[in-house]
């Protein structure tokens, strides 16, 4: 990204994950609102989050609220998760997918634990199977990412049912982290872990990507009642409560905002990814078509995507994407394209042109 | 507090230690002026915090902008010099003064150190001889708060010096938080931990009471440069960042408050600590006599501050405090007032009354 950021020339940034769409309006109303209330209100929420906030997000998921804790961004949901199994359950491993969501085995290295990569099915998902072969008694978690960063799969209903039966079996949790799950295309269905009535699971998200907002960091994560309080205490340890201003907006902008502004996101990624795919045909380039979320990962024949190939491409091509080498060890010869630029066809073009 | 807000009849709070007074207008002016910016404000801020405000604090604080981290409040600076300070030195024990701030204690229990606790003075300081019995090889860090949670007590510029000193000697972190800095009274002067050039001092501060905002999150910590890089990657993997609105507004705030609004607030506060001391002196009280920050702790005789006294106090006298147990071992048989509420006259009256 700095390499990008300093290059000469025109560049098309598509190596942040971040939104280039519109906030919700009624997010930035309600924040003026709380700006212009009593200082009372400027004063320490609740540390699981403000009340309302917690109210309606248990509702939408259909939990108890006590399993509701409002977080710093889906990062620290995740974060106080994976410390609370490595703590709770027997095993020091958490099982992961690879290509990885590079948080994950750094953050599972920071606890001192061990993370067990699974290498994922071409289509970008995970094969229950493939699970299966590494989990025991030394698991402490299963963490899944679905849409998935970076490689775009969307996990199925059957997957995610037999790793949570896995979670249960070998007494680890099954954290789901679900932060693109407005984010699935047309043909796709989500499921959310949380369909499965299950003490062994833990799903996390947050508004950052849903309402294009994330430096507000406004996350959650929905608990099992066996953890949730060892979850709140570190949560309070850590960070004591989250900012109250964004849990206000937030709960403004999700009481007021209509389905539509949800709607319209993932039909634009879709097409975004059905442009750049078609790039990548023309490119001749191998790829993995996503079917939810920001991202396509690709690997062009004879230019594996190290960080030398990834910074050829800013200068040669001005396209700048990720080495595969930041996802993990299985996919070191491609890169990941985010989609959250309004150029995508333009550096599609490029792409296109540079590698025909 | 529960007890308290479920009390029948009229009880004034002086359990809580949120600010009373009026958070800087000029933030306010901020957070609106925020909502109304560029959606691309609205994304991630870098991890270490918005470069501005970065700027500001290492100006003020004369340090190097690499060294300072702004993190969500000061809770999360002292988890994180605490975390970081265990896994660093070799020791697991956290040396604290009792009567003891509850977080520090317990953060030390998550993170799996031992707390190891010094006796203070009966002015509510620190006696770095008592300090030095304790010290050892088994010494990840000493963890101070001046002006002092829940004493009321300043550490001054020779006490700091020989902790420094001591810090240095055992290979060990004195991570001093200064959260209630702008809070000395008028015949104190405050000394910031950073007066002494040592790569074994941390300071952690925050804008929560300074400004009123305690439920804004923002704090700091500035951090030794061995440690910084460290923290910076803890701090990642735990929060990703800090939200990004209340950076914005406290950055406007500092730059543009007159340092007439923080010079009014300790003034006030000394005025009710005095007011509170005499109705005790009426009410034949032992107490510490607070030279700074926001509380006072007492001890009536033969009214143990236990919790069962803590509640008849609710409702008897109808002045809410906090039971002395609450703060380690030494001084279970008193109670803690906070002085942030208009009412301390009213309170002080029907203590004095109720004991006298």
């Amino acid at each position: 990204m700095e390499y990008a950021v300093a290059a000469d020339g025109d560049v098309i940034d598509m190596v942040s994950g971040t939104p280039d769409w519109e906030a919700p309006e009624a997010l930035r109303a309600g924040l003026k609102r709380y700006a212009d209330g009593d200082s009372g209100t400027f004063q320490y929420p609740p540390s699981e989050g403000l009340l309302g906030l917690q109210e309606a997000i248990a509702e939408r998921r259909g939990v108890d609220i006590e399993r509701v804790v409002i977080t710093n961004g889906a990062g620290e949901a995740n974060y106080l998760g994976m410390a609370t199994a490595l703590k709770r359950f027997s095993g020091d491993e958490m099982v992961m997918a690879d290509p990885v969501y590079p948080y994950y085995h750094k953050r599972t290295e920071m606890l001192d634990g061990s993370p067990r990569f699974v290498e994922s099915d071409s289509d970008g998902t995970l094969d229950p199977d493939a699970v299966r072969s590494v989990v025991g008694d030394e698991t402490a978690a299963i963490v899944i990412n679905s849409p998935n960063n970076p490689t775009g799969g969307v996990y199925g209903r059957e997957t995610k049912r037999e790793l949570v039966e896995l979670a249960e079996k070998y007494d680890a949790l099954l954290l789901s982290d679900e932060v693109y799950d407005r984010f699935v295309y047309a043909d796709g269905a989500f499921e959310t872990a949380l369909s499965f009535d299950s003490e062994h699971v833990a799903v996390t998200n947050s508004f950052s990507k849903s309402m294009a907002i994330t430096g507000f960091r406004v996350g959650y994560g929905v608990f099992p009642p066996d953890l949730v309080d060892a979850i709140r205490t570190r949560h309070m340890l850590v960070n004591v409560t989250s900012s109250r201003p964004t849990q206000r907006a937030v709960l403004d902008a999700l009481e007021e905002t209509p389905e539509a502004y949800y709607e319209q996101n993932p039909v634009m990624l879709e097409e975004r990814a059905r442009t750049f795919c078609a790039a990548l045909d023309r490119a001749g380039a191998e790829y993995t078509r996503p079917q939810g979320g920001f991202y396509v990962m690709a690997r062009f024949d004879g230019y594996p995507g190290t960080l030398e190939n990834t910074e050829r491409l800013i200068d040669e091509a001005g396209v700048a994407g990720m080495p595969g080498n930041a996802f993990g060890e299985t996919r070191t010869d491609w890169l990941r394209f985010a989609l959250v630029t309004p150029r995508v066809t333009e550096a599609a073009d490029r792409l296109a042109a540079y590698f025909s």
